[in-house]
């Protein structure tokens, strides 16, 4: 095989059913597969012929180093991310290292982030505008995410927030939630998605206040609702405007 | 048939590899397919021993109402939306009509919503925090659409703008862009993205104050980057952080 091709590829919150053909079509075309560990276990029961690299502890950018390199030497391969491959995922990474590569061609294949698809199994809390936001301070300074809460909140624009918790960052998801009190009222309607696609797979509903002290992790999706979000049946629905249809 | 099913399926930007296998599951299961006139004529070739209702005239809420009803009479049914079901799709009609129609099961189909599906055509815009808004101000005052515009330029969050512009909303991107040079460079990396995933697909990256005076119309999708985006090769690549992983 001498194809130098690097797939990017977003494989959705992690059921074989939730991927894209195009991702689908990307893994099988692919020699050698490259990712997370906790990635590529959700990918191999369903392509099981491929070669593997999974990077448990490495840096992301060794990962993309490595998926380069194994495909300057003449082969089709795929760096998967779980949900999107550009919303936290590779595709930055990959495009930013490419101009050492340049024989290389590089595709990016979108795939279904946390925030469409927790948003399906919540209800449509995103129906109309909204913010994606990371609570995660490894790369961005608490201050500057700080301040997007207040400035989301200060526009009525819904919000899903990526990496709510981990065991290092224990405590983010409350000083959020203070956060968006200052402009947001207690009772907002708000929901936790968690495993999302996954086995184990559960939602729940809940206000803002509530929402300050409840048990979330890294698996866990956070959505709150814009000023016209209501609980019915619990189910989150964003109204798709501010004015009626007439 | 009596199984009283909606399912409310995002279809992804409008090729067949671009969906879901569990888009396409959904499809398959329905009799009926309901949806906008394009978006029926998108699927149809793939799935066409099925009924169709397509509506190029009447309003959503009629849609929403006429799908519920063929459920009801013991059908599945399929409500397709372009791109993401919950993203300016139907899932919040449907989940906000579903009281009038307790019979009938409703399931939301999440799919590659355009920011997406048109970040992957431009590099990776959109890897780190980012805000959707759409300039569309049917439904939604103009002055809420500037306050959000500023609200995510201070904040320094990327930016992707649905409904740019259209036959009768033509300046809307320019003066979305003077409100966003309130607070951006004019030179800030910036891309347009048109017939995404279908015939005549083109993107172009530029600076804000060439996005300014760029065409773009009701099938172009917008990208503003934040501060750290760099035009690399003509791709648009934001950084994942603002501090180095050392």
């Amino acid at each position: 095989m001498s194809k130098k091709i690097l797939y990017v590829v977003g494989i959705g919150p992690g059921s074989y059913e939730d991927m894209t053909l195009r991702a689908i079509y990307a893994l099988e075309e692919s020699d050698w597969i490259v990712g997370y560990t906790v990635y590529c276990d959700l990918v191999r029961p369903h392509f099981e012929d491929k070669e593997y690299i999974s990077t448990p502890m490495m840096t992301e950018e060794k990962r993309v180093r490595m998926a380069f390199e194994k495909a300057n030497e003449g082969h089709a391969v795929s760096l998967v991310c779980s949900g999107d491959a550009g919303v936290y995922g590779m595709a930055g990474l990959a495009l930013s290292m490419r101009p050492e590569f340049l024989d290389v061609e590089v595709k990016v294949i979108p795939g279904v982030t946390a925030a469409l698809s927790g948003a399906s199994v919540l209800g449509a809390p995103l129906i109309h505008d909204f913010c994606l936001i990371s609570l995660s301070d490894r790369l961005t300074p608490m201050e500057l995410i700080e301040k997007r809460l207040r400035a989301a909140s200060k526009a009525d624009m819904a919000l899903v927030l990526y990496n709510p918790e981990s065991k290092s960052r224990s405590g983010y998801l409350a000083h959020a939630c203070d956060v968006l009190l200052e402009n947001i009222e207690p009772e907002r309607v708000c929901g936790i998605v968690k495993n999302i696609a996954r086995e184990g797979e559960c939602k729940s509903v809940m206000t803002l206040s509530e929402l300050k002290n409840a048990d979330a992790d890294m698996f866990s999706t956070v959505f709150i609702g814009n000023s016209t979000t209501k609980n019915i049946n619990e189910f989150m629905v964003t109204a798709r405007g501010y004015k009626s249809e007439g």
